[in-house]
C-alpha cells in the first residue's frame, strides 16, 4: 500500500490519542513514527505502532508522564523518564542537550527509567539537522549471548553518531544495533524462505549459521565482529547505567514492562561551531565522501554508501510513489 | 625471553634518548611502551620501539615538539600536536581533559597534527585509574576497503571506552580497532602456518577468506560486522577531523610521515562523581559483571571475559615469570 505522509501520521495520531496521549504528544509521536517509515525504517515506524499502543494500554508506558530533572552539574544533566513515552523523553533530552552544548561546547544528557525510543536515528537526525554533532545510545534488556556463552546477557544497545550534512543536505549518520542482525531481520528472512547474507548467530549445537530458523530457535544471535561487538555492547550497557544513574540489562530483564521498559539513554552533543566554521567543515566532509566513493567497487558490490545515504533511495521512492506500508501493518493500525 | 619491568623500560628509554627525546620524555614514553608489554599488548609495546625510533630519525616525529592550544571554548579544547611524540601529546590531552571534566562534568579534547599514540588503551587506563570515564579514538590513514569496495579508503580507527574498576581494581576497558583483525595479527597467523579463527578479509577474487596470506596479498581486510564496521570507521574518521579541526584519512594518506603521521585524536572525559557515588557505581558494575558471567558457557568457550579482563592473565604471568619479550624484538632494541 502507498500512502501520503499526512495520511499515515493522521491515522497513527488517532491511535495514540485513543490509547491516552494528549493531542500534542500524539502529534509528535506520530510524526516520529511516520518519519522513520518515510526513511525506510519500517520496523521502527509503522511497524511499532501496535506494540506502543499495547504498552500504553498495559500501563507499561505512562502516557502522561514527563521527564524530571535529577542532576544538574555543569554540562551534564540527568533526568528521570518516569516511564513516559520514550520518543517524547528522548526528544526532550536532545533539546536540553543542544542548549547545554551551545553554552559549553559539549554536553551530556542521561535519562533513566525511560521507555523504548523507537528508532535511535530519530534523535541523531534531529540534532544534526539543527547543526549539532551527536553520539547517543540506549541500553536494552538481554537479547544476545556474550562471546563464549550461549545464554543472552547483553543488549543490542543501538548506537548513533550523526553529523550535519554538507551544504544543508541530510545528516551523515550511523544508527546501528550491536548485534549483526536484529531478531526482526532474522524473522523476515525466514518468512521469505531465505538465508542471511552472512552468519548471524549460532544454532543449538553451537555452530555458526546463516539459517534464520536455527537462530530463532537457539536465541543465540551474533554480536557484530564476534568478541568485539560483545565487549562493545557490555560497555554501552554499563556506560548507559552509570552515566544516567539508571539500571542495566541485569535489572532491565526484571522490570517486566516490555522491550526497553526502564532503559537508559545517553546523549552527547557537541556544537561544531565552537571548533571551526561551517564552510571548512563542509570541505572536510566533501573530501572524506569523495575519498570513500573513489574506491574501485568490489566484485559483488551494490555500491559504496556513506552512513545514512541509504535513506535517500527510500525517500526518493516514497516521494514519487507514496510511502510504502505493508497491508497487514496498515490494517492493524486501522483496527486499533 | 623474560625480563623485569625496569629492565625493559631502561633499555627503551636509552633508545628513545639516543634518538632525540629528553630524559624526562624518554622516561614517560618508555613507561607507556613497557606497560603495554606488561598487559600483553606486545605489538604496541616492545613491538613498536624500533619503528618509533625510525620515525624520530627520519624526522617524521618531532622529538622536541609540544602541543599548542588552538581553541579554548568552555568544556572543549583543541590542540595542535605539532607532530610531536603521539604518546606525550595524548597523555597531555588526557590530563587537560580530566581537569575540564572535573570542572564541567564532561569535556572534549581534540588534538590534530599529532603522531601515533601507540596503544589507545594507555589513555583509557590512565583516565579510568584516576576515576574518569573515557571515550576516545584516533583516526588513521586508509588501510581497509569500505563495504562494497576493494580499495582501502578507511582507517582502522582504534576506539576506546574505559570505566574505573570496582573497588579500586583495574578499569573495565574496551580498546578495539574497527577492522576484524589487524595486519599484525594476520601476519603473525600466517607465520604460524595457521588460519584465522573467522574470515578476516577478501582474497583477490573477492571471496571472504580466513587465509591470512590471501588477505596480505589483496590488502582487503574486513571491517568488524561487515557494513556496520565500515560505517563506524567512516564516522570515527570524520568526527576525528571535525572535532579536532584536523585532517582525515583522505589527507593522512598524503602526509607521508608513517602510520598515523598527522592524525587526530578525540578524548571525551566524564567525571562520574557528578552523577552518582562511587559505592553505588561499584554496585551497578558488580551486578553487570555478575550478570555477564552467569551465562552458561558455549560449546567451545574459553570463558566469558569482561572488557579488559584478558589483561589480567598476562599481568599475572608476567608478575610470576617476568615480562615476555620475543628474542628477536629484544635483540633489535639492544641493537638500536
Amino acid at each position: 500500500m502507498r500512502l501520503t505522509f499526512d495520511e499515515i501520521k493522521k491515522e497513527i495520531k488517532r491511535v495514540f490519542m485513543k490509547y491516552g496521549l494528549s493531542e500534542e504528544k500524539a502529534e509528535i509521536c506520530a510524526r516520529i513514527h511516520t518519519e522513520s517509515t518515510y526513511d525506510g525504517i519500517y520496523s521502527h515506524g509503522t511497524g511499532r505502532v501496535a506494540r506502543f499502543a499495547d504498552y500504553l494500554q498495559k500501563g507499561w508506558v505512562d502516557a502522561g508522564a514527563e521527564p524530571t530533572l535529577e542532576t544538574d552539574a555543569g554540562a551534564i544533566r540527568i533526568y528521570n523518564g518516569n516511564m513516559g513515552p520514550g520518543v517524547l523523553n528522548a526528544l526532550y533530552c536532545v533539546e536540553e542537550g543542544m542548549k547545554l552544548a551551545a553554552q559549553y561546547g559539549i554536553s551530556m544528557v542521561g535519562i533513566k527509567n525511560t521507555t523504548h525510543w523507537m528508532r535511535g536515528g530519530s534523535y541523531g537526525l534531529h540534532a544534526a539537522r539543527k547543526g549539532y554533532i551527536a553520539i547517543m545510545w540506549t541500553n536494552t534488556e538481554s537479547v544476545m549471548p556474550p562471546w563464549g556463552a550461549k545464554e543472552g546477557r547483553l543488549g543490542n544497545n543501538p548506537f548513533v553518531m550523526a553529523v550535519p550534512g554538507v551544504d544543508g543536505t541530510e545528516p551523515i549518520m550511523l544508527d546501528m544495533a550491536v548485534s549483526q542482525y536484529s531478531y526482526g531481520k532474522i524473522a523476515m528472512t525466514r518468512l521469505a524462505g531465505k538465508k542471511l547474507p552472512f552468519a548471524g548467530g549460532f544454532d543449538k549445537e553451537g555452530n555458526l549459521t546463516d539459517d534464520p530458523g536455527a537462530i530463532q530457535e537457539s536465541r543465540r544471535i551474533l554480536p557484530m565482529g564476534y568478541w568485539k561487538g560483545s565487549s562493545f555492547s557490555f560497555m554501552l550497557d554499563i556506560l548507559g547505567s552509570l552515566l544516567s544513574n539508571g539500571i542495566g540489562a541485569a535489572d532491565l530483564d526484571l522490570v517486566g514492562k516490555g522491550s526497553c521498559g526502564g532503559a537508559s539513554q545517553i546523549m552527547i552533543l557537541i556544537d561544531p561551531d565552537k571548533i571551526s566554521g561551517k564552510e571548512h567543515r563542509d570541505e572536510v566532509l566533501k573530501k572524506a565522501l569523495h575519498h570513500l566513493r573513489s574506491a574501485a567497487l568490489s566484485e559483488h558490490s551494490n555500491g559504496i554508501f556513506a552512513p545514512g545515504e541509504d535513506f535517500a533511495k527510500f525517500r526518493e521512492d516514497h516521494d514519487k510513489n507514496g510511502i510504502f506500508v505493508e497491508d497487514v501493518i496498515w490494517n492493524e493500525i486501522l483496527s486499533l
